[in-house]
């Protein structure tokens, strides 16, 4: 019996696109140049790292904002304000389709509910304070995040502290994200139940406790049937 | 010559009651009840442990976050949130009376303009938020803040490593603050300048490079006659 859910945030709840966009044309506007492929660059390095497990715990966030200042030669206080510039800049859309009504959902039905999210390029304060104005927060009986725990995805430890603070066994627990490498294998390697959300068709991948979904709304129908 | 001016943020450029009581307001409801007593009492004993220099530099932060939590037998979860919708809730009024005013002079007149500042309760980050939404964070070069650099006020460090990295010695650099331990007491052992914001009378204290303001705008005069 499925006790606890866990979910990825970005690219899961919020629309990572958006802030990512967001977030590039603050920074152009403060360098005053497109700064949009160093950025995306930037980003797949530090997945291929953290895929790797070559970033000390806790550091993909500090070490995303030096590989991003070191490719673009500037300042960190320039990355620092373009990430609250992008986060000022947003609004409800940021929010994913059948988001709020999957958590309402799971609520309901009395499951733990967590955030596990690895943090890039913006701190997970923002990310927090994203999900407490357009009222997500309240869902979640606690949230994890890699600048604040020692640990990132896919490694098994952000998977398993959650786990053991609320008393619960991998079995017991399905972590649902957008990343085939950190929240689907992550997850099914620490032992969870893991569900991928693939937006662009389902890939054949079969795993006894890995189920693909296209859509977040999905999910209400795998947690009625027990999984 | 003054080449470089430091600022505390909270208590000299934006208002701490008006934040302390927004997050104290977020926090006791989310708890349901009033938690402005302990806040308070944790505040005081941070401020106790930061001027006997008995907290591991870059911890202040994590440790406020901590004892506050201890205290109130609650989850830091919920003092992250209550961080957040503080941040949220707060308007324009914000901003010191004179700030504004001040910040763009030193700026036209060509001196390095930096912030040196403790954390305590939220962010660093939420800070540079609320500094980039009414337009004061144009005005810095950089932003030091202990949750991020690996010192915090009265600390030598924390006043020396920006002079090194803008190449001013202490001599040519001010730091301007309402804390007399954290600010005054700590800019002077640390060679710098120092001005005191003591918005409720002036104490008389005399030291050749420290002076007490009643009013920000009074470092206009200040700065005119080069100290």
């Amino acid at each position: 019996m499925i006790k606890l859910a866990s979910f990825d945030v970005w690219g899961t709840i919020l629309d990572l696109d958006l802030m990512l966009t967001s977030f590039i044309n603050s920074l152009s506007e403060l360098i005053g140049e497109d700064v949009s492929a160093d950025v995306i660059r930037v980003r797949k390095r530090v997945k291929e790292l953290r895929r790797k497990f070559e970033i000390k715990p806790g550091g993909d966030f500090e070490l995303s904002q030096e590989l991003l200042a070191e490719k673009l030669n500037t300042e960190i206080d320039l990355i620092k304000r373009a990430a609250a510039k992008a986060t000022l800049k947003i609004d409800e859309s940021i929010i994913m389709e059948g988001v709020d009504q999957v958590l309402k959902f799971i609520k309901e039905n009395g499951l733990k509910l967590i955030i596990i999210g690895n943090v890039m390029f913006w701190p997970s304060s923002y990310t927090r304070l994203i999900l407490e104005r357009f009222e997500l927060a309240r869902y979640f009986d606690r949230q994890y995040y890699s600048d604040e725990v020692e640990a990132y995805k896919p490694m098994k430890e952000i998977f398993l502290r959650p786990l053991s603070e609320f008393r619960v066994s991998p079995g017991e627990a399905v972590h649902v994200g957008d990343s085939f490498s950190e929240d689907f294998q992550g997850a099914l390697d620490a032992g969870l139940h893991a569900v991928l959300i693939s937006r662009r068709g389902r890939p054949k991948i079969h795993h006894r406790k890995g189920l693909i979904i296209e859509n977040i709304q999905e999910l209400i129908t795998l947690l009625k049937r027990g999984f």
